[in-house]
């Protein structure tokens, strides 16, 4: 789709320096821009590379106002974010074709919103409904009574279990299980053996949400897993029955979720963290990588940054690494 | 399905207070329940809330006698496990409507048992057995030679290599692989490229084992790789070949068991652990999560917990944190 | 398929020792042999076994020369080597029927190269481009534009986003992800709210590459993620976007890395490994099980090993262990 630097600016919020009549026909890194391509500073240091490039234009932070440059510029407070929206502007979603493909299977009462588009051989069991403009890929599997709702993407080979909700806006990668049975069983102490523990909740996504290739979300054994809006999931994340996660929230890769933990909004994790039951993770805190949560455990403070099994304030670990390091060297 | 409490009390084994006559459809949790359902009750300060609660009656331990109630209770040794085999009694399974749907792939010599569901898009290869009651879900695909046993749930998307075996009431969730190649190489020293080992063993599982989404599991290298009966295993575990687990094991999500690991009988495995080759975890071993079991090395302690990275007993991690801690503590 | 010592000695480039013209189907584990098996002796130890089992002939080191055997030896320098190769000699790709199923749906502009296989129910999208020799096995979905060397197997429900590029005798396992988008999100300093950003690179996989169950790797954001020639990776494996691996590196399962990491040539990589982003791992670096290694770190040492997180040589890792437990004898 082409643009003028005029729209873009508009959309994204931006100021012109330069030709505001330029059209733009997509984003690029700075190496690989070629003519028509917008690219973006956010580090002053990148600016003479950037200008040098093929790129049509630059989205660049306010300290670039001052320089001479002949290639148009567009101000913005937040570069890097001024450069995703103007992506999300100008990349069409790819290829969509309302309708519903000859291989698919869809059960009774599916109501289909409008400009759906249904992917080929989907199954669709009896009493799903899906909104306006949602798509869904080939090979999918959307048990009975699922919702979900608007403008939703669900990549190929997605399965979700019965009676899950997804809100508008919901993308769901390749091969993720949403709604699954938790892992929940109770030993008999007679025999030893494992019963499984119901598990008959539901699963419920809020708006916004993206969910990560082959990640696990797990219904709730007798409530309901919650993942609130604008909450953000990488590949591979498991997420135990009955977690409660919160608004803009952001996972990173592998990292576990075990059941009824809650993470607050705005909670960063890093990757491979393992988060164990009944754990809250409070309003703001950050889990680097790896970290580890142990049973019921809150964590608490936004901003500060968690690290080490069981986790404790970067800082201190640091100080742990390096006591013991200075240890070792004297006793060799 | 409705049920008497005087059907569930004999089939969970709990003594009944009050109406035995009294009907009930289903379970819950004591915040959701609604008229009709069990709740049960392992904590005594939780009674109140139940008797408070819509619920139609209690599953409670023995200590609940004294109490003076409207609601009718169900005394048991073990509420849990009452409830849990109550659920099991009251909840059928979802629906299941036998027969092969016209858009699966049968190839030749499939043997399917009576009663046999199989789904939407199922692709099952040469020389396949499936047992009565089993079912098997919208887009997986069954391998030649494979053989499930009765009553086995396969949900969508599972894929089984060659050959593989699963005995009877086997629960694999949705995008679980079972079956695949090891990762077993050869390099050769002259050229530095690797050459695959023969990875062309077999998968063997037993009754009533269940396996979580996402969850892969190889087939050994040139003998066979094998979970006992009764073990359950959670979502985006990785079981490496020749891997051996035995009966009643409990296995969290995420954790991974190198080659021709070894886990006895009842061993509890916490998320995220990881298990080298050649590992051997004897019976009645726990593991904490995260921990990490080095190569070759043998785990003892029936009822201990080990923790850690090598892993030890958790008494001594601890200690070792503390000590850490305060040494920390001191140099600042 | 049935093979003389003769020629297999000739394609693994062993001595024969006994007589050349005896006849092998097969390889075992010297356990579970039968006659017409072929089984290997790396350490000396076992070739009494070896020897007294029923297998056909036994490949074996230098060292065994002085033996009189009454069953035939190939002598080799790499055994286990020899092994393998002899396997990929004896054993045929399991079964292939070139030709596209009837349920496969196969959309316009495809170029399938001579004897490839399309199995049922695949989906193959627009302008995609499949190399001679190819299988491509049921329920695999693969996006337009994606291009398929010679001889891959792809086995059942991978799923392959648009664009993906892969080599020759690329095998990748069930249930794997390809060429998803990866994990980046610019958050609004205003709203709090992420958006996300471009992913709209591309992933390139070279030759003799091999990728395990489940596993995810993504499309670089702007520019393309690499997996070169020769790697291979386990089961529930992340890579994250614009990752580069180099040639002939061994990844065990579940581990990780993120945005930007680069793997040089010959690395060794074990389970559950946590790789950070912008990390450098220079070439034939060996990381312990579980080690992590933070934002940025650069990772050098030949045929070191490293361990912990953050991971460090191994020696200085033990020592501290070591040193650690002293003092928490010490202080109890």
């Amino acid at each position: 789709m082409t643009r003028s630097l005029q729209e873009i600016a508009a959309f994204v919020q931006a100021r012109i320096l330069g030709d505001a009549s330029l059209q733009v026909i997509g984003v690029a890194s700075i190496a690989a821009a070629s003519a028509g391509d917008l690219v973006f500073v956010e580090d002053e240091k990148n600016l003479p590379p950037a200008l040098a490039s093929k790129a049509a234009a630059v989205i660049v932070g306010s300290f670039a106002g001052v320089h001479q440059t002949s290639k148009p510029l567009l101000i913005a407070d937040q570069p890097r974010l001024a450069f995703a929206r103007a992506a999300e502007f100008l990349i069409p979603v790819d290829s969509f074709h309302p309708g519903v493909h000859a291989t698919a299977v869809v059960h009774a009462n599916t109501k289909l919103g409008k400009n759906v588009q249904v992917g080929e051989r989907v199954v669709i069991h009896d009493n799903v409904e899906i909104g306006q403009g949602s798509f869904i890929a080939a090979g999918c599997v959307i048990g009975p009574n699922v919702s979900v709702g608007r403008d939703c993407r669900l990549y190929p080979n997605v399965t979700i279990y019965p009676a899950t909700r997804l809100g508008d806006r919901v993308t769901v990668h390749a091969g993720a299980v949403l709604g699954s049975d938790g892992f929940g069983y109770v030993r008999d102490k007679t025999t030893g053996k494992y019963h499984k523990f119901p598990q008959i909740g539901r699963l419920e996504i809020e708006d916004d949400v993206e969910i990560g290739a082959n990640s696990t979300v797990d219904r709730g054994a007798l409530d309901t897993t919650r993942i609130a809006r604008g909450t953000k999931i990488d590949n591979l994340v498991h997420v135990g029955h009955n977690v409660q996660i919160g608004e803009n929230v952001v996972i990173a890769a592998q990292t576990g979720l075990s059941g009824s933990a809650v993470v607050e909004d705005s909670v960063i994790i890093g990757g491979q963290v393992g988060i164990a039951d009944h754990v809250r993770i409070e309003s703001g805190a950050i889990l680097g990588a790896q970290s580890g949560i142990p049973s019921k455990k809150i964590i608490r403070g936004k901003g500060v940054v968690f690290w080490g099994t069981p986790a404790r304030p970067i800082a201190e670990y640091l100080k742990e690494l390096a006591v013991l390091a200075r240890l070792t060297k004297k006793k060799t």
